[in-house]
């Protein structure tokens, strides 16, 4: 049970287990590269029980994940893995980053989804890069980028029904992977509405960390509403 | 001899012929989207001169550009095309903004060259764009986008040695191309100590527009020392 590392959304700690990690779903809620801070009450609760059904939805789909199991109200176990620092955002509809970089209005909707990656590091405040930056950084090989691109559409594919089934459109996503002793590539961290950006279908209203990042709303109320919308009893 | 659009370092004018432009170089430098901007009298002389030779050396190794000739000290004759809205930048070694993305410190020898795409627009900052935003922004097709990078690479496959000859790397530099009315692609706008980074191989002086970015000598005296060095008599 030693704790292995604290990130902005979550605490990893061992278990007796040599590949399985447990993960504590943090309070915090943290937009800019950290510069904006808050706690909120219930975050944690709601990020873990979201994240660990969008996982299985994922995993009932076929595609691998690091996911195991919620084991408490802010806890879930998952296998262990080295995470590529990649970043892999998929977009549907133009907003938050796309909008600014190419100046192209947000809720302009993309005719086929886009693939994004960028380096993750904090210091260097997450740049978009490109597969020759990649290669550069010897993050991976354009065999496994490919792979981190196929993926991230094949989930796109997944959850993008399931959101719509729901009234909510899928906007836009980050993924994380990473790879276990074996060499496997398996999608990892979290999907959270920390990590997506989901719109009400009717009402266009952020149900996601927008609201936080744009001061445009509560963020628990926000995050309890889609919880709510999504059945309420996710696992 | 309409004047046709003014940018931050060239006038161009229409002519008699259709598909002929005249480009005058100016004496301005600018830097950082314009924020800096000083008169260096000289600059646009050496400039058009440089530029001049470069083309010529690209077309005598068969790559096709827009020049034409060098008619006056700042003026040049150049082929009309509609302007590829990109700037392909090809890096040889780590410099200026490729440094700050990635955190690779400068004067770190790539393996292998590296081409960027910037998409070209001030209002925006000239940002890094991947071929999805290019397509979405249906800039150019992936074959054309392609044919770009392959160019670009050749461009540097014949000024790399010839600059290595001169005693002086070729750090990175940056191309613009445009499609002339029957859709062929040209190389065009100006290849000059503008657009490029050049430094002496002896001493790691900087023989380009850094010395005015950053404040590290004049910029006259610098472009005048590059043009002795290739000779004194281009063109
Ligand atoms: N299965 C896993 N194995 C190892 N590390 C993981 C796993 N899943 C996620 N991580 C990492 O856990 C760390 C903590 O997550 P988070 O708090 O979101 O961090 P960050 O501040 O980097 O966003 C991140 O570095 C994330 O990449
Ligand atoms: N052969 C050409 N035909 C038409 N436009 C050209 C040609 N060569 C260069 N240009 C364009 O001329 C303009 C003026 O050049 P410059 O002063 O460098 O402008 P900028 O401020 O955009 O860098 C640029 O928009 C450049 O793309
Ligand atoms: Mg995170
Ligand atoms: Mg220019």
């Amino acid at each position: 049970m030693q704790p292995l590392y604290e990130g902005k959304a979550k605490r990893l700690y061992t278990t007796q287990e040599q590949d399985v990690l447990r993960i504590v779903y943090k309070d915090e809620a943290t937009a800019f590269n950290g510069e904006k801070k808050e706690v909120f009450a219930g975050k944690g609760e709601l990020n873990n029980r979201l994240t660990s059904h969008f996982f299985e939805i994922l995993e009932q789909a076929g595609i691998p994940t690091h996911f195991i199991e919620r084991v408490s109200e802010r806890e879930q176990l998952v296998r262990r893995v080295t995470i590529i620092p990649l970043e892999v955002v998929v977009r549907n509809v133009v907003a938050g980053s796309l909008s600014k970089r190419l100046g192209i209005e947000e809720g302009t909707v993309l005719e086929t989804p886009i693939v994004e990656f960028y380096y993750k590091d904090d210091t260097l405040g997450d740049p978009l890069v490109t597969s020759s930056h990649i290669n550069l950084l010897k993050i991976a090989t354009s065999e496994e980028l490919k792979q981190l691109s196929d993926k991230a559409l094949r989930v796109n594919e997944v959850l993008q029904p399931y959101f719509r089934q729901n009234g909510i459109t899928l906007i836009d996503f980050k993924l994380e992977y990473g790879k276990m002793a074996d060499g496997t590539i398996l999608l990892a961290d979290e999907i959270s509405p920390d990590t997506c950006r989901l719109w009400d279908q009717a009402t266009g209203e952020h149900l996601d960390k927008d609201v936080f990042r744009r001061n445009i709303g509560s963020l628990t109320e926000t995050y309890q509403t889609l919880f709510n919308r999504l059945g309420g009893n996710t696992q």
